[in-house]
C-alpha cells in the first residue's frame, strides 16, 4: 500500500491522464507499425489551459498507387485527446450544476472552473473492427478570487468537484465474444471498487448512448457515468450508495481502474479483427453503421453539442469523433432482416440491448 | 386574367406542389435518360394525411462492374418530396406560433392544424454541379371540432394560415455565374410580388443557413422565409410591408412564382456543371463540404430537428436530405488558403456572404 497522495487532485488528474494518454497512444502505434505515427499536437486556450491532440489519418497522396498502399493502415481515424482547461462558468452553467451539488446550493453568479479529461475515438478501417470511445473528466468549480488577490497560481477554496466518464464500443458486425470480452474487462476493473458501480453505469450507457430517432444504440455499449462525488447520487439510491467509492480517493482510484482497463478491454479485439477477409458488402454496411454515429455526435452527445456552441471552442478537437466517412441510404435494404443476416443480427441487439456479463 | 379560385386554399395547395413535384422530377430524369427513375413511394400518416416521395438513388450491384457503370449517373441522391397532413398540434406547439399570429392571441392548448408542403434536396455526383434544396410550404391551423361532429371531412374555421418556404445553392466549387443566375432567377420571380421581397427573404436565408460552430454559411444562399401571411410581419417592417403580398390570393401567387422558378433557376446550372472533366482532389473537397451540409442538418435545421425529434415521424422521409456519402478530416489541408485555391475561393465567400444581383 501506498500512502495517499497529497498532491491536489487537479495535479493528480492531469498527471494520471496524460500518462494514460502515452500509453494509449503507444499501444495503437505497436499494433501497427508501418502505419504513420499519431500526430502530437499540443495546443494553449487562450482564454487558460492547454491540450495535447494525439490523432491518427492517412495523409493523402497524389498518386492513386501511393494512396492505395496507405489504405492498408488499421485504423482510419483516431483521436486520443487531452485538455486541462479552467476558466469561468457563466451563470446559466452554474444554475445547471447546482442541481447535481449541495454543495453549491447557495451558489448565484458565475464561477471559476478547472476541468481535466481524456477523450478517445478509434475508428479502425476493417468492418469486423469494432470504433470505441471511451473518456475520463474531472471538474472543479472554486470560490471567486477576489480583484487584486489574482496572481495566475492563485486559486480559491473548491465549492464542488466531480468526475464522468465511460467506454463504450461500436461495432458494425456483432461478435458476441468481443461483446462479452469489453464489457467483462471493464467489469472486472470496476466490482473492486463497489458491486453496484458496473451494474449502475452500464445501465446508464444502454440509456444515454441511444439513438431515439433511429429506436437504436449507437453500440453494444459498455459504461457511462457523471457528477460522481461525495454527495448523494441519484443513480445510486439506498442501499446503492454504500456499494459505490464515496470518497475524493475512492472515486479517483476507480477512475484510474478504468482508464487503465482501456487498453485491455479493446486493443485485444482490435488485434483480432483488423486483418478479417472483408468485402464491399461488408464496407457499405460499416459507412452506413458510421452514418448513424455522425447522427448520435451531432443531435444527442452533449459533449459535442456544448463544444460546438461554446465560443472560442477549438471546433476541430470537438469534431475529431467523426468518422472519416459516413453513408446515408434512403430506405436500405441493409439490416432490417432480423436474424437472417448478419447485419439484420446487430440491428436486432442494438434495438434491444442485452447483459453481456 | 383568370378570376382567383374559389377552392380553399388547403386543396389549392396540394394542387400546386402535386403538379410542382411532377415537373421537378421530370425535369431531371429528362436530363439523364440513362439512369434508373425516381422512385415513387406512397405513404399513409396513420395519424392523418398522405404523402408521395420521389427519390433518386443508384442501386447496389453486386459486381463492381456493374456498379462503375451505375456511377456514371448525374445525381448522386435526390429527394423530392410532398407531403399533406393533418392532426392536433400540442399546447407547447400552439404556445409557440401564437407569438407570429395575433389572431391566435386568445387561444390555450391544443389545436387541429394541415400542413401541406414540398421539400427537396439535389445531390449531383459532379464536384462542379452544386447541392440545391428547397421547400415551399402552407399551414393552417383550426377552431376546434365539437365532440359529435367528427366526421372525417368536418373542419372548423380556419384561425390562423401563414406560408413558409425558399431554395438555396450549396456548390463545392465556386462558379460566380451559377450563383448570380440563381439569384436573378428568383429574384425576377419574385420582384412582381413587392420590391423588399428578394432583399428581406435573401438576408433572411444567409442567417438561417449559417453554420455557427464553423463560422460559414452552408451554401451560396437564395431566398428563406416563414410565417408570412396578412398579419404584419417583423422581416417586413413599416414601409416594407407595402412592398411585399398582403393577401391569402397574393402570397399564394408569390409562392406559385417562386416554386415555379426552381426548374429554370437550377437545371440549366446543373446541365452547365454535370459532366465536368473531375478528378480525386476535387471528389474529395466535395466529400468535405457534404460533411458540412450533415453538420447543418443534423445540429440547426428546424426541420430535420423537429422531424427527428416528433414521436412516429418518418425518419426515412425527414433524412433523405443527407448525401450519399461525407467525410470529415482532422486540420484538412483543403479550403484554408484563401485566393490561392478554387477550395479557399469558396469558403471565403462562405464566410462573407455576397450580393449576387
Amino acid at each position: 500500500m501506498t500512502s495517499p497522495s497529497t498532491k491536489p487532485m487537479r495535479q493528480q488528474a492531469e498527471e494520471y491522464i496524460s500518462k494514460l494518454q502515452e500509453d494509449i497512444v503507444t499501444a495503437l502505434e505497436k499494433l501497427d507499425p508501418n502505419a504513420p505515427p499519431f500526430k502530437r499536437d499540443s495546443w494553449l486556450r487562450p482564454q487558460g489551459g492547454r491540450g495535447l491532440s494525439a490523432v491518427f489519418a492517412v495523409p493523402h497522396s497524389s498518386t492513386s498507387q501511393a494512396a492505395a498502399a496507405m489504405q492498408n493502415t488499421v485504423l482510419e481515424k483516431a483521436g486520443v485527446n487531452i485538455s486541462i482547461v479552467h476558466g469561468v462558468l457563466p451563470p446559466a452553467a452554474v444554475k445547471q450544476m447546482r442541481a447535481d451539488h449541495g454543495s453549491m446550493q447557495n451558489i448565484e453568479g458565475s464561477l471559476p472552473f478547472f476541468a481535466a479529461g481524456i477523450s478517445l475515438v478509434i475508428h479502425p478501417r476493417n468492418p469486423h473492427a469494432p470504433t470505441v470511445h471511451a473518456n475520463y473528466r474531472y471538474f472543479e468549480t472554486t470560490e471567486p478570487i477576489a480583484e487584486g488577490q489574482g496572481a495566475e497560481s492563485a486559486q480559491g477554496k473548491v465549492l464542488a468537484w466531480w468526475f464522468g466518464g465511460g467506454a463504450d464500443l461500436t461495432p458494425a458486425y456483432l461478435y458476441e465474444e468481443d461483446a462479452a470480452h469489453f464489457h467483462r474487462t471493464l467489469k472486472e476493473a470496476a466490482d473492486p471498487h463497489g458491486a453496484a458501480v458496473y451494474p449502475t453505469f452500464k445501465k446508464w450507457c444502454d440509456e444515454y448512448f441511444f439513438i431515439k430517432h433511429r429506436g437504436e444504440a449507437r453500440g453494444i455499449g459498455g459504461m457511462f457515468f457523471d457528477d460522481v462525488c461525495d454527495e448523494p447520487h441519484k443513480r445510486f439510491p439506498g442501499e446503492a450508495d454504500a456499494q459505490r467509492p464515496r470518497t475524493q480517493e475512492a472515486i479517483f482510484a476507480m477512475i484510474r481502474a478504468l482508464g487503465d482497463a482501456f487498453v485491455p478491454s479493446y486493443i485485444p479485439i482490435l488485434e483480432r479483427r483488423m486483418r478479417t477477409l472483408t468485402n464491399e458488402h461488408e464496407k457499405r454496411w460499416q459507412q452506413l453503421r458510421r452514418g448513424r454515429y455522425v447522427e448520435f455526435n451531432l443531435v444527442y452527445d452533449r459533449g459535442t453539442l456544448f463544444g460546438m456552441l461554446t465560443p472560442g471552442a477549438r471546433i476541430e478537437s470537438v469534431l475529431i469523433s467523426m468518422p472519416e466517412t459516413a453513408r446515408w441510404e434512403y430506405m436500405s435494404d441493409l439490416g432490417g432482416d432480423g436474424e437472417n443476416s448478419e447485419e439484420g443480427k446487430i440491428v436486432q441487439v442494438l434495438r434491444t440491448p442485452k447483459e453481456w456479463v
